[in-house]
């Protein structure tokens, strides 16, 4: 049953995309320009990342907090780079309580000021430190174009900000970090990431250097899902925020932040979904098992309900659906919603003894007996289902995967079908630039452990640096 | 152990909150005027506050979404009660993207009308409703005098926004939000409130009627901690969000909301902490048990391992404070924090096979055997500080409840000690606006059960229509 209100993946990306976030009901527009409606079925997508991640942090010693959503102008004035990079794109508050505001007030398009702020009046000695805060929040950027969790003006998000008394440790916290997003990527979203560092160009505005975490869309576009950032002592001497080292020095603290925003719902459709709406790894997805009854019988309730009960039991999320709707339409409700397994349970099936189960990721069904062991049967389905969704997406990036030795490989490529295009690079902007050229396509990150492909910048032909992948970008 | 950073409640009792906030490390100004940082003291709260009241929500059909933090100037417009109660207090978004805006937006000081913009395209027929949606989010409103988390600009919220196909059973949500208010106050925070109906005068904007939970502070000042409004049909009409009805006739969705915020941590504080700190309710405490090792030796390390273990194993929330600091700041900075239960495991004690348990409400120590089922014995101990802090509060609270017959008694009791003043009302605004002159006292709410303490009303002696409860509010 191919669902009518979703445009083929194949013939129309962009509209596919928009398609079945709509069907799954996982966002809608509204009447504020370039602002969505996190509908129930995304919002829960939100609050599983949000849990697994917030448990994940915590262990590690982090501890949530809340900065104002408000920065005063000459707050946000005292690092240049910061001003520089997020101008062009803050909303300003210029009235309050029926009066022009003395100083303009912007809405936070990322939090480091408030942070630095707040750390100044807070840290003292080495003994304070580490501080390893995190938020979650909303913040906004006015975005020109806009589209449902890539790129919206507001966005929902974690922004962790730590201080730390040396370099190292504070290296450390930002390698750390972004090992947590790429493992939340592979292991939990089965998306099979890769991570770098950023160039000069484009590190975040104030960092020292930035690391990235890139997955690839299904059709060959890349998506920065996750950055941890590294600034060194950059913020803390624009903001003053010293600390009495362990030789009774004033030193200024070393800082680190790192996010990830509710684009990775957009990362996960745009990876694993298809034609007939949402496909959720089982692990993220907010309800894994849904129970249909077909056929009104007493064999057919109970067993329903002995199986939901024993599923939720060993904490698999199953419900029943006793809606009126009938079975056809609630099969095709739970495709598109993305429900990973569903148990058919029928009243003409159990007169044979048995009942039917499908994955939604393959779209299979097989009939297995009614006196099954539920419990057993599903978790093992659903841990197929993961890994099976993580290497159907993994081949399809490698095979998204290119090698490009000169300019006219790159720009074959890229007419041809955009991915993921490894190549080498003597560094040098203009390079960089030359190579934007082309459809717009920009490095994803350095991979500073990959080994020499080539001798030669892509680009310039001058001596090599580094290991590159380039890619056109959401 | 008297905290000297904190002033004695009973000589400054506002500078007694604002000294525990920060020594408590809860909240904390900021360089944003009327804007706080929560820290992850007082958010670690906010958190088991949200989790515990999202629990209820969901086990009662709601489901949480998030809608734009920005609303056109137009759109809220179109409600006029809305428009004219929070007007005066809207903060406007006016440049975006280094332009002038077409049209100001305002940062939400509550969401009705992005709820009914949204509801607006998304209800057809009577089989779509109820629509039971919430959300967790700030808000911002221009406040002139501002105090953590009793009164700031911005603050953290739930807001449920639910649309029925019958008034009778808006009502319904609207009663029964207000009794899990009145169930978490009462059950979890230890806070005997009182829940009645608003005045027309004191009722929400927009509202047919507003039902409140009334909480009394320590010095008699009441806090309005929760209120769960009924619409009827009077912003579905203005927004014009219709349903097809059974009778397959068009008519507009009857509506409700209703709101809890960080200003309940504000309450918190103020009906339990005392001149040491902090005192939280178990059911609320973020951090159950700190145990406290004295004296290095392998059996202290053990039975406090061996502690903590078994606690944590029954989802008590206990740490080992195993800091570099000295045991009595060990204690002072769990008495501050109020932390419920401490266990001190020392050395000397446990040569006479002992170990000291204290409970942090009434600061009393005790000495118990070292070979105690410590589980057991600290599930009764937070059991029995849970019921005895309700039952210190209930009692403060009766204390402070008076009963005034005429606008004599009503000043006299308010010039002496403020608190829950009882006192029958005609109805009229101005017999209210009357009593408002008397420092300010409001009415709190009505209490529609209660039975008649007088014929006359307190102010004009004109028959009496209302059992109403005043009190002078934060």
């Amino acid at each position: 049953m191919k669902n009518n209100a979703i445009t083929s993946r194949d013939v129309d990306f962009a509209k596919w995309y928009t398609d079945v976030v709509r069907a799954a009901k996982l966002a809608d527009y509204t009447s504020v320009k370039g602002c969505i409606a996190i509908e129930p079925n995304g919002y829960a997508i939100w609050e599983k990342m949000q849990q697994i991640l917030d448990k994940k942090f915590k262990e590690l010693g982090h501890v949530n907090c809340q900065m104002p959503l408000l920065i005063p102008e000459n707050l946000l004035n005292k690092e240049k780079d910061l001003v520089e990079g997020f101008a062009p794109e803050v909303a300003w508050v210029t009235e309050g309580g029926k009066k022009t505001l003395d100083e303009r007030l912007c809405i936070r398009p990322t939090s480091e000021t408030l942070f630095c702020d707040y750390y100044k009046t807070h840290v003292k000695s080495h003994r304070d430190l580490p501080m390893l805060y995190n938020q979650w929040c909303n913040v906004l950027r006015w975005e020109k174009e806009t589209r449902p969790f890539l790129r919206s003006r507001e966005f929902l998000w974690q922004e962790g900000h730590t201080i730390h008394a040396t370099a190292e440790e504070a290296i450390k916290e930002t390698d750390q970090m972004m090992e947590v997003y790429k493992w939340f990527h592979h292991e939990i979203l089965a998306i099979p990431s890769i991570v770098g560092k950023k160039t000069e160009k484009e590190k975040f505005a104030g960092a020292e250097y930035t690391l990235t975490n890139e997955a690839l869309m299904y059709n060959g576009v890349a998506l920065q899902a996750g950055t941890s950032h590294y600034f060194g002592q950059k913020f803390s001497s624009a903001y003053d925020v010293k600390f009495t080292n362990k030789d009774n020095k004033e030193e200024f603290v070393y800082q680190t932040s790192w996010g990830t925003t509710t684009r990775m719902i957009g990362g996960l459709i745009m990876v694993h979904s298809d034609d007939y709406g949402l496909v959720l790894p089982p692990r993220i997805a907010p309800k894994q098992v849904v129970i249909i009854p077909i056929g009104e019988s007493e064999e057919v309730e109970s067993l329903s309900n002995k199986f939901k009960e024993e599923l939720v039991a060993k904490d698999i999320t199953a419900y029943i659906d006793n809606s009126e709707k009938s079975p056809g339409f609630k099969f095709a409700e739970a495709e598109v919603n993305g429900i990973p397994v569903r148990i058919e349970v029928g009243k003409r099936d159990l007169e044979n003894g048995t009942i039917t189960i499908a994955r939604r990721d393959t779209r299979e069904k097989v009939n297995v007996s009614s006196d099954i062991d539920i419990v057993e049967y599903v978790t093992d389905l659903l841990e197929t289902i993961q890994k099976d969704m993580y290497n159907r997406a993994l081949e399809k990036r490698d095979s998204l995967t290119f090698e490009a030795h000169n300019l006219d490989d790159m720009e074959r490529i890229l007419n041809t079908q955009p991915g993921f295009i490894h190549a080498m690079w003597c560094g040098d902007k203009e390079c960089e630039e030359k190579v934007k050229e082309i459809k717009g396509c920009k490095s994803r990150c350095i991979l500073e452990e990959a080994e020499k492909i080539d001798d030669k910048c892509v680009v310039c032909g001058k001596e090599a640096k580094h290991h590159v992948v380039w890619g056109i970008q959401y």
